[in-house]
């Protein structure tokens, strides 16, 4: 009895440690660091020949939170190569907020949206929250078409920058409604439920009906639509990760270039690709490499458009960095990569300017994040 | 007494406690992450006009270790602005070598000397160990004048990938020895003891004198060398970290140009910036920052020359980036960045790579580290 009594007290001592060592050997938090590698895509080479200098339309493809390390855990991940290859223009953006070192997605959204510095938080409104119009406002103004697509809810920071005016990134209701003082031609995203469950009683999708607008939440009945205005609220709230929304974001790229370009006098475009920046803050290498993986393809869709076009220029940035993502091992012919992260948040880091189309050149070097609009108008002469 | 005795004994309790806590606030593993700000450096920008589409000489300028991150630490430092500010040819190099997805200093070397991938250690040979000229020694047979500097010792291994063949980076006398089979005009850096306390017998400083080189270890005499070929050997082994050795890279930088230059068919000159590596496996951001700005002033030196000169190509790039650096926090006007680390080894993220001068055009885009040397033997026609 007294040694069955030791051999029980020595196990119970000897659990916890066990336990622990067990819980390092599969930790959910470690795994998470870690791309196995799955399957890639092939990436096309485009020529890089032009009509003219200057572009007739514009395509600003915002990766959030998408850093050189991120942009090269999707290198690592799809065998060495991305269509971000074709892009011969290269540079680095500033991202510093009139208020933080550290900027988020709404002052990084608006800076790169209509050319100034911001408080963290603010969209599309300048330090003393005065609303300034954004490129793509000023671009609809002028007669060219205009649109925006994201995988988050189409009200969330980055795409709210380009259309809405609000002293705060939570007021998502008040920036669906900033869609209706606009004529924006497309756009696709989620956040269904900022323009129908809303408490100032109104239903934004009856007014975008009544403004003409084919409104769809289906992304295969989104595909279908040939000519009009469209708005395509594909979740609820935000789509899901990657592999739960079926291509959303490559296919919503090219409905919105297909009915943008039949506008002779241009279009501009943004894209956003919402969710690299929440695999940031989960310092999550999975969903980081999947979000750039598919943005890429996004990149691939408008190289597509924009190497037989021959006037578009494609402009690639990000926002801000997240997580501090450094890139510690992998390999490149196994697709796999161990990410190593510095923080939870955003980070001040310079980030990647990809310039691909007549014009490309005015995007190289060091630039502050305020510049890339700022040589958006100059060139469509906004 | 027994009273006494339970306060001395809450005392010695809490004691390691308050040890701890104290240590906290102090750690010095913490403080060597926060660089707090110093004094700052004027920058200059100059004009990028050149003479002719090729250039006749070409700096090449490797910071050991920097990373898109090292860099904005180094913009962050300075309040904004580094010499890197003129360099509007950007581009990103992935530094994989033949035997590992991170690379380590002489296989990095190897790949940015001559063009090709070896497996990690190797300076100058191939993965069969088969021995192939660098840039440097092409130029060198072409007629070139050719040139060397760096913080570290000149047989470490960057530098000596540039001039040595040897299978393994540690070889340091063989490496020493190497420089004896070339024609190099100038080189200045540190590693006196391996020209002279050599296991062979050999004093290789006196067979550089016989050579008709200058030998210095002095770099107040270096500065004063007019004319004819230089060996400055400034340190026993390496050169003390940047507030230790007054100038010595920027001063070093200056010395081998105003030198090289009279050559009346060109000049090839590798400058290394050794030390931002060491900080980065320190996971120390005073050291890496330090040195950011000691390299950025030694490219104003390279840029002053280039801006005058007008047919001289200057690349800056990395063999590699140390640390998985993140900026975690930090603030441009009070010149402070608070680094956070992945990891204490080096890391496979690409790193930028920037060009100022006639032919820059041509290191623009994702490209291996390997065709940087291949473009710059095409511009030289070596």
């Amino acid at each position: 009895m007294k040694r069955i009594l030791s051999v029980l007290l020595v196990f119970l001592m000897a659990a916890p440690l066990l336990a622990q060592e067990n819980y390092k050997t599969l930790s959910k938090e470690d795994s998470l660091k870690i791309y196995n590698g799955a399957s890639t895509y092939d990436v096309k080479s485009y020529s890089a020949t032009f009509k003219k200098q200057k572009p007739k339309n514009i395509i600003l493809m915002i990766g959030d939170g998408m850093g050189t390390a991120q942009v090269f855990a999707g290198i690592t991940a799809n065998g060495g190569h991305l269509f971000l290859d074709n892009f011969k223009h290269v540079g680095f953006s500033k991202t510093q907020s009139a208020s933080d070192y550290v900027t988020d997605s709404a002052a990084g959204g608006t800076a790169l949206a209509a050319g100034y510095k911001t408080y963290n938080g603010a969209i599309g409104v300048d330090k003393d929250t005065i609303a300034h119009p954004s490129v793509l406002e000023k671009a609809e103004e002028k007669g060219l078409a205009t649109g925006l697509v994201s995988t988050s809810a189409i009200t969330h920071a980055t795409p709210a920058s380009f259309i809405a005016h609000q002293p705060s990134r939570s007021m998502y209701e008040e920036i669906a409604a900033d869609f209706m003082n606009t004529d924006i031609d497309v756009f696709i995203g989620g956040g269904y439920k900022h323009f129908t469950e809303r408490k100032d009683g109104r239903n934004l999708i009856n007014e975008l009906e009544s403004k003409g607008y084919t409104v769809l939440q289906d992304m295969n009945k989104i595909e279908k639509v040939k000519k009009g205005k469209l708005a395509g609220l594909t979740a609820y709230e935000h789509n899901g990760r990657a592999p739960e929304r079926d291509g959303m974001l490559p296919k919503a790229t090219d409905k919105a270039i297909s009915l943008l370009k039949n506008n002779k006098d241009g279009f501009f475009l943004m894209v956003e690709g919402s969710q690299i920046d929440w695999g940031g803050h989960q310092n999550n290498t999975i969903y980081i490499v999947e979000e750039v993986l598919d943005f890429d393809q996004s990149i691939g869709k408008a190289l597509e458009f924009a190497a037989k076009d021959k006037e578009t220029l494609i402009i690639v940035t990000a926002d801000h960095e997240t997580g501090g993502l450094g890139i510690n091992k992998g390999n490149i012919n196994k697709q796999n990569v161990k990410g190593g992260y510095t923080t939870g948040s955003h980070t001040a880091v310079m980030v990647p300017v990809f310039a691909f189309g007549p014009g490309a050149e005015n995007f190289t070097g060091i630039m502050e994040n305020t510049d890339i609009p700022k040589r958006i108008s100059e060139l469509l002469e906004l």
